[in-house]
């Protein structure tokens, strides 16, 4: 082998996207030292984005001074890419749940920061934002962010104010003539890999307040909170965002940057893939690692794997996956351009003991797949 | 792939190695249509050893009557392989433990049939016969089985006697003067993969005895009767067996075969790679699968896996081990010969709900092992 591709989603709650990069790489050096390894760690928005594109792209970290959650100043960050090209911002830098640890609020909460950030990266004149949702701790469908960049929201009494989970549903007015014109031309792509409308039973209130400190009688609050900005964004920017597939991602936000930033959301992998110019990189390569912490019928509809093996299939690169746990009914994925499946679980052991081997287990597979490998090349090449 | 072959040991409790030879070969016809697949599932003497022989070099199955645990003629068997020249006898035929599901007694039981199948092979001209161990109801240390071919046994009183399990003590007397002149010559294979000693803590009443029904209490007495049986060989065979690894087998049959049949005790795994002429068959092979149930620091003691890469070393051959787990403590193994080691563990489960799924989990792991194959071996002829 002279060019491996490793573009691998984390499997959730074990290992990280960059950390299984590591562990293939080391493999890989291993066995065939003189194997070109390019590490795409995918990144899904959440915390950790910023890294796993610079690890995969190179870049640097830009520290920037933006609100925490709570309006008040912290350091926060971004990466920029792509010969300073793109800007990556996760919003959980400055409005993820970690940083309200012991004063989780979602009806106070702002994504002001975030606002603050793309505003500093349109300032060192990218002409891309990408902006991974996840992790929030807000529920403010965005309007923090918004204000951050000049949108203004008014009450019944014509009073000007940032909205927050809590009084969203006092906005009486929106008004973006204002917005800063430094974002013209940016093209903001916005990571989002879930599917929830803003609001309702799936709605972002519902769905995901609870883990951000919401009682079941905030949530309803929040909830009501939200439909009444659908309603605002209707009426004063002619954008009916309610029932689109993943605005009601990270508080809602996902609404706001479609709302307020003309933002389009994206499936992570598939930014990930155009921001690598996958295709380019996958041409001359022998193979592709990816994997998922658990591949199973939800893996063939647009995650990771299937995103992968979609466009190694057109330039007919192998593409080898490597599992937490591969499921039933997944027959379909070698159709898609999965070559082959292997499963990371050396012993026959429940999740709660094997998850604590995930590293050696990880390692021992790819240890194998290479063994294999190796003695079938050098077979053929007899 | 043009030639492999198969040489798994069974995954005890969930599936035969006939049956994973079975699940290997539809998957190499399925991927390789023109690859030759020689299948030769391991026999550790146990129930279905003459079948294992069988499926590996063609044969036949012979019905005998042959007394079975209780002195009652039963239809028994043995196999002959080799073109005639070579029986396979498993001791299960006559002497097992199912055959007094319901009337388990190692007192009374006898291992008289194996004896007289020994001597139907031995009539029939072979020049070897080979006779497995294990699953027996019997802890008469062979003595049945002597008496069938002419051992005369006696007790104080001059009286002679057939000695079972609980009788072994009352010998006084052992005459093999009167042995079948037909087994003369003819060469006597024991395959016996435990190294327990006659008797003792370690032994076969102790060890053994009950799961064949033998009461504490019992236990010693079958004990007693298998120390008092070591005397009586030292004093009239000349022969000192009983600390020698293995002699505790089957209720002692492991003593019985070195003492009264000449024959030696060898590991099942080595019987079979001799009797199919391992080293001639793999010469021109691509690769050999084998496997185990669980492949640990005990694996590389002379197990099955271990025994195989041995030997594929030599002539260069991979290996790929496929198992039901891969412990730690195992790296030695490449370096005897295994080239890499699968586990067929699919999803993170204990062994009490993946047992069940043993069939589909060895298909998709070998299926994935193929596809992967399939693809690298595409990638090179390139």
């Amino acid at each position: 082998m002279k060019k491996v591709i490793l573009i691998p989603d984390s499997f959730k709650g074990t290992l990280s996207s960059t950390q299984i990069c590591e562990i293939i790489e080391s493999k890989v050096n291993e066995h065939f030292p003189d194997c070109q390894v390019v590490s795409i760690p995918v990144a899904d928005g959440g915390e950790g984005s910023v890294d796993c594109f610079i690890t995969a792209l190179g870049g640097e970290k830009v520290n920037v001074i933006a609100k925490n959650p709570y309006f008040e100043d912290m350091d926060s960050f971004y990466g920029i890419i792509d010969n300073g090209n793109t800007a990556v911002i996760e919003m959980a830098a400055c409005a993820g749940l970690p940083l309200v640890e012991d004063r989780k609020d979602p009806r106070k909460t702002t994504t002001y920061g975030v606002g603050q950030l793309i505003l500093d990266a349109a300032g060192r004149g990218v002409n891309k934002i990408i902006v991974g949702l996840g992790g929030s701790s807000t529920n403010d469908g965005g309007c923090g962010a918004a204000a951050a960049i000049g949108v203004r929201f008014f009450n019944k009494k014509g009073e000007e104010f940032v909205p927050t989970g809590g009084t969203t549903s006092d906005i009486s007015r929106i008004d973006i003539s204002g917005k800063a014109e430094v974002l013209k031309g940016i093209e903001i792509i916005t990571m989002c890999d879930i599917d929830n409308p803003m609001y309702g039973p799936t709605g972002a209130a519902h769905v995901f307040g609870p883990q951000k400190g919401a009682d079941p009688e905030m949530v309803l609050l929040l909830d009501e909170g939200i439909k009444h900005l659908a309603e605002i964004i209707r009426k004063d920017l002619k954008k009916e965002l309610s029932e689109i597939p993943g605005t009601g991602a990270a508080g809602a936000m996902g609404a706001g940057m479609i709302g307020f930033f003309d933002s389009k959301l994206q499936m992570g992998i598939e930014t990930v893939l155009d921001t690598v110019d996958f295709s380019s990189v996958i041409s001359d390569a022998d193979m592709i690692f990816t994997g998922e912490g658990k591949i199973d019928y939800q893996s063939l509809r647009g995650k990771v794997v299937i995103g992968v093996a979609k466009r190694a299939l057109k330039q007919n690169v192998p593409v080898t996956v490597i599992a937490g746990g591969a499921d039933n009914g997944i027959d379909e994925a070698y159709k898609l351009g999965v070559t082959s499946i292997f499963s990371i679980n050396r012993l026959p052991e429940a999740f709660e003991t094997s998850r604590y081997k995930s590293v050696e287990n990880m390692a021992f597979a790819v240890d194998n797949i290479l063994r294999l490998i190796k003695s079938v090349a050098k077979k053929d090449s007899k």
